[in-house]
């Protein structure tokens, strides 16, 4: 693998994650019980589609096969996106989608500020952009899940639930693999062992506001690296994708 | 009517038109063929339903009746709803949506430039930011239409046809009723009489700088002043309610 398809992977890795949790979380609105929380989730949707955007397109200019960030985005096989499983998990209720955006955020707040240091100019610039919009997403998750976790018997549940079932996504996160290996010798990558700590500590901290519990440990889910996902990313992408692909290059 | 029952439901004709329209205008979220044109219509589905939020906290304190916005968001029936018309009609493609946004942003500018005029000081504000971003609005939805207006055979024709069918729409904006009456007395209403003849002079300056041509005088529409809808509007809040009926008061 050269340098130049490692950074392509790993461009898409940070890109596909961010587009499709911001998909996944735009499916509230419209559809929100609180028009605040529509709001919100809506802000946190397009802040996200609108990161992957900005990364798409510098992956295209990395791959240098005359493609645009739509032709990533939507001209793509399930198999070829490197979204982590965790982003398309479906939103289920509002404690699950909170649970889901809160082990994202917290993975997000460490990795996008050591990636604002990265050897490679226009990744840190994206990610010190990303990383601010990450400290205000994380605000949000972490905040609703102290909420939720010391609200009621019912919230404190769901809540409780979301967290053991997602649990299993997490070592994911920190998967490290060829790609990264290349990389980090270049000091491009983030190095994933030394954010594992961090991220935890937080989870931690957030946990031990609130009465919930830190699940015991799964077995834990991998594939996305590989391109391999759960059976939730096709119907997603079926529907992202289908308009694009029913009319490209005409004017829509 | 008194005053305050005229002020309730002029707040609600401009809130649930942003509410309608914004909603519309989220649908694309998620199922857009362009990147670029997901996250602009998103912005701007957001806004408006900003709008809609602010304007209804608004209206429920005017009402004095101890509901919230989520109240008249969630659990007014269609009959009760005060938007436009146009704001309801469905997206079709996208030239149809960019020609509904642009006879809203016409109208928009101008009725929002004079409320910021109102003796009513929170109606006054509200316009004020509103007006800010409807600008930012009609120069998104007048660029598309100059571009689809002198693209291809294609798009100028979905263009003109969708100018055709959404004129029917326009003369509604121009409507007044008691509602009116009561508030111009008290200068807190804006005289859409005066507004018109400014949003045909902005039509007409976009339509000629393209090819399209203004659509011969239709049979016009009205209702929405009465709370008398088209088909679509029962659907929409059919989808934009359900979850909030189905668990009111309980931590989603």
């Amino acid at each position: 693998m050269t340098k130049e398809e490692a950074l392509f992977k790993y461009i898409l890795r940070i890109a596909d994650t961010n587009l499709i949790l911001g998909h996944r979380l735009s499916e509230w609105i419209g559809h929100a019980p609180m028009m605040e929380e529509e709001l919100a989730l809506g802000n946190v949707a397009l802040d996200l589609i609108g990161q992957a955007n900005s990364l798409l397109q510098y992956a295209a200019k990395v791959e240098e096969k005359n493609k645009t960030e739509d032709d990533l985005a939507y001209l793509r096989n399930e198999r070829e996106f490197y979204n982590t499983l965790l982003s398309e998990q479906p939103n289920r209720d509002f404690g699950f989608t909170i649970v889901r955006q809160l082990l994202n955020d917290a993975f997000n707040i460490h990795f996008l500020e050591e990636l604002t240091k990265s050897s490679d100019a226009t990744l840190a610039g994206l990610a010190a952009k990303a990383h601010k919009e990450a400290l205000y997403h994380f605000r949000h998750s972490s905040a609703w899940t102290e909420r939720l976790g010391d609200g009621t018997e019912e919230s404190k549940n769901k809540v409780q639930n979301a967290l053991n079932e997602l649990w299993r996504f997490t070592d994911e996160l920190f998967e490290m693999n060829e790609v990264d290996e290349i990389l980090l010798k270049e000091k491009i990558a983030v190095d994933l062992k030394a954010i594992k700590p961090k991220f935890e500590k937080t989870i931690n901290e957030i946990l031990q506001r609130t009465t919930l519990n830190k699940p015991e440990k799964a077995f834990m889910q991998r594939g996305s690296r590989d391109g391999k996902h759960t059976e939730h990313l096709g119907f997603l992408l079926a529907e992202m994708q289908h308009l694009h692909r029913a009319i490209p290059d005409v004017t829509w």
